[in-house]
């Protein structure tokens, strides 16, 4: 029989978020059901949610930033036990039988991975998210959160975490490398941090110097405001890797004149409309531009692994959940510092 | 005392070639005098000749892609002789000193190399291209032609060569990946040549079919026409590498989307407008987009090699000094298959 857990759902593109229940599955042989105890707020929690990138299936809860404790496992799961620590990221499924999956590369699976929310389940239902209190995933989906993270700052880990680990991974950022981060919002943050702890030598890009004090204690060596056009002089032809986080429309050769032979900008965020790319900022320094999602399973436990090692969490503000709809206008307006988590007890 | 020498000449952006003379500096110590024997047309020659890319010094003698033989040779010069069959590509110098120079990456080169054309030489001068009966290079930007390749069809190597085989090498084209090539002109017809060659599963994305046969012949695996939409729904995430060939504008995010997973599309020519490129073709797949600029001195003569090895010369159109004129505009109209190729003995 599926439990009723509470949860804050979006109910309409334009209404706030409403305290409401939801049923979790009863857990299979091959589940783990999680007592959610954080839940980080993430901008595509509020892209989805008011429909911007496309239909939604209301009611939905969001949230994939998920860390909690396991509460009951299946007959057949092997890897974990009731008590562990564990988080939930951006899917909770893909085919499994794919080249992509065969390689372990779920979140490129070719029948599309099962996304943590508003997505179709096996079971046909419409999967729903952590700002809830309990969930219940397949443990091939299940990252373990090493004990020297505690798992309110553990939780962003699981989106802004792994989607700028798995790029500056995937294009080699570490020593001897020059890695520019563009936006120090939720994502930037940790891009920041563990570009720095690979060893790269950082530089923040960000509208303003707002932030640079921040910048710096988590890892920068440098920081620029983009607003001055002098920073486009300045840095020209500079960096292996730019990893952009930010969304926002903004003008694609500017910064790929930023990248220096053979360098690469990657965007993790996107935004809604075409960039316009000039082919010469690209033709006579063999420059790249790529994009990235989140990152493997496997990917994603590297990434908590190295976060506990270097003592990597995400910096956070606590709200509980009757403040989720201050939260993301706050977020909306860039008012955070760097992510806001749902402390889910505050559900009960 | 400079040696004066027949040539075909730009004198203006709307004027057509003229034939002229012009002067070679004496042999330095480290300079080769090349006897050209065949002088390749190339797209960039018009483009530049007509200021299509900036401003022109004219008198321009264009032409970049140069077979001939040596006929005198600099006292310090060892690595070359008299009556070597040698060939001068898109550049015949670079500071020498920079990261990329120290690299061996001279097309990169941070200072920007000379040009053959229209660039500033050491001395301050213009250099002018191949459609002449002489050239004076120093020899670290002069290459060895094989014996097993004719001059005539050698002479395409030089650009249309190098600057496919450069990417197909760069990013790994070979046995178990697929290929596409855009476009089947000057360029396009060597990637399929090389890509074959070197073991890829090729295919020609061409407007039409009007080519199937050639492209067929010349080792294409697969021909289909860019014109008929379903080419795109049927070969939608099928290619590790599509290397554009093609100037002119097109829809970027159509070709993006047969990438496969972790795929690059390169572009070695480009339009002089932006083209609009959607961020979310590239996130869901971590596909990239890129420029290629022509190739090293080390990476020409290797391809000169390997097209030795292979047997692969350009298909050409051998014609007369004065049909240039003429052959310019076939070269617009796409009426040729696959390179002109100018007999310089003709300007005598």
């Amino acid at each position: 029989m599926p439990t009723t857990v509470k949860a804050y759902a979006a109910t309409a593109p334009d209404r706030p978020l409403e305290p409401t229940t939801i049923e979790r599955r009863d857990v299979g042989p091959r589940d783990v059901r999680i007592e959610i105890k954080f839940a980080g707020i993430c901008h595509s929690d509020i892209h989805t949610a008011r429909g911007e990138w496309g239909g939604v299936p209301y009611p939905l809860v969001v949230g994939h930033e998920i860390a909690g404790v396991v509460a009951e496992v299946g007959a057949e799961v092997t890897r974990f036990a009731v008590g562990d620590r564990v988080g939930v990221g951006c899917m909770v499924n893909s085919c499994g039988e794919c080249e992509q999956c065969a390689k372990g590369l779920q979140q490129y699976c070719l029948k599309g991975n099962t996304q943590t929310y508003a997505g179709t389940d096996r079971d046909g239902t419409v999967t729903q998210g952590g700002y809830s209190q309990q969930v219940v995933v397949t443990e091939d989906f299940v990252l373990r959160i090493p004990d020297g993270l505690d798992l309110d700052v553990a939780a962003p880990l699981l989106c802004a975490g792994i989607t700028t680990y798995s790029p500056l991974r995937h294009w080699g950022a570490g020593p001897g490398t020059k890695v520019a981060v563009v936006g120090m919002g939720g994502l930037g943050h940790m891009a920041v941090k563990i570009a720095h702890a690979l060893g790269a030598e950082v530089t923040v890009l960000s509208q303003s110097l707002k932030k640079q004090e921040d910048g710096l204690r988590l890892g920068a060596d440098h920081y620029f405001a983009t607003s001055d056009p002098d920073t486009f002089t300045e840095l020209a032809g500079r960096f292996d890797l730019i990893v952009n986080t930010v969304s926002a429309e903004l003008d694609l050769n500017a910064y790929l004149s930023l990248l220096a032979v053979d360098g690469t900008m990657v965007n993790v965020g996107a935004p809604p409309q075409p960039l316009p790319i000039q082919v010469f900022s690209l033709i006579p320094a063999r420059r790249s531009f790529a994009g990235s999602s989140i990152g493997s399973i496997a990917e994603t436990q590297e990434m908590l692994d190295f976060c506990a090692e270097h003592g990597l969490g995400a910096e956070i503000e606590v709200i509980a959940a009757d403040q989720v709809n201050e939260a993301w206008e706050r977020v909306l307006a860039s008012d955070v510092r760097y992510r806001f988590v749902i402390d889910t007890a505050t559900l009960a």
